[in-house]
């Protein structure tokens, strides 16, 4: 799973955690960020993307916009279908 | 808040309701049908969307995804701002 740097998985943290993470890519000069998640924590990338557009870096816009599904393996060899999104902001 | 028919609110129902919501529009003959969500249903509207196009009816695309902010008035009288979710399915 080598990604760029520019890439913020959200995750169980609260959302302030990954707005301040994806706000430092674009004030280190990045001038895209993408933002993933998984499952539950879709709408929490939602959020995150919506905070950081409306509330922190005005010049941001939703460049695209993804949704998939991932299949993945539980530890007693079940195969599981868990929805992600992947959401990309650009200057 | 009139809507189309072919539009559907995804809530606190299990995803199999909104799903088989999804496939009756289809099949009754809809050439697209639109999921909404807000707040944490956001992940449950991007699952019912990923199993009617993975398993129900494989000939639908994601024609368009948006993202974005409402502004809702608590009891209180607060604003809080909730995440939005559309999800055009196409056939």
């Amino acid at each position: 799973m080598a990604e760029a740097d520019n890439t913020i998985f959200v995750g169980k943290k609260p959302n302030m955690s990954y707005v301040l993470a994806v706000v430092t890519q674009f004030s280190d000069g990045q001038k895209e960020v993408k933002i993933k998640a998984r499952g539950r924590s879709i709408s929490k990338a939602v959020d995150v993307a919506q905070i950081v557009k409306n509330k922190f870096v005005k010049d941001v816009n939703v460049d695209s916009l993804q949704i998939g599904t991932d299949t993945v393996k539980t530890e007693d060899g079940k195969e599981l279908n868990v929805s992600t999104i992947e959401i990309l902001l650009k200057k």
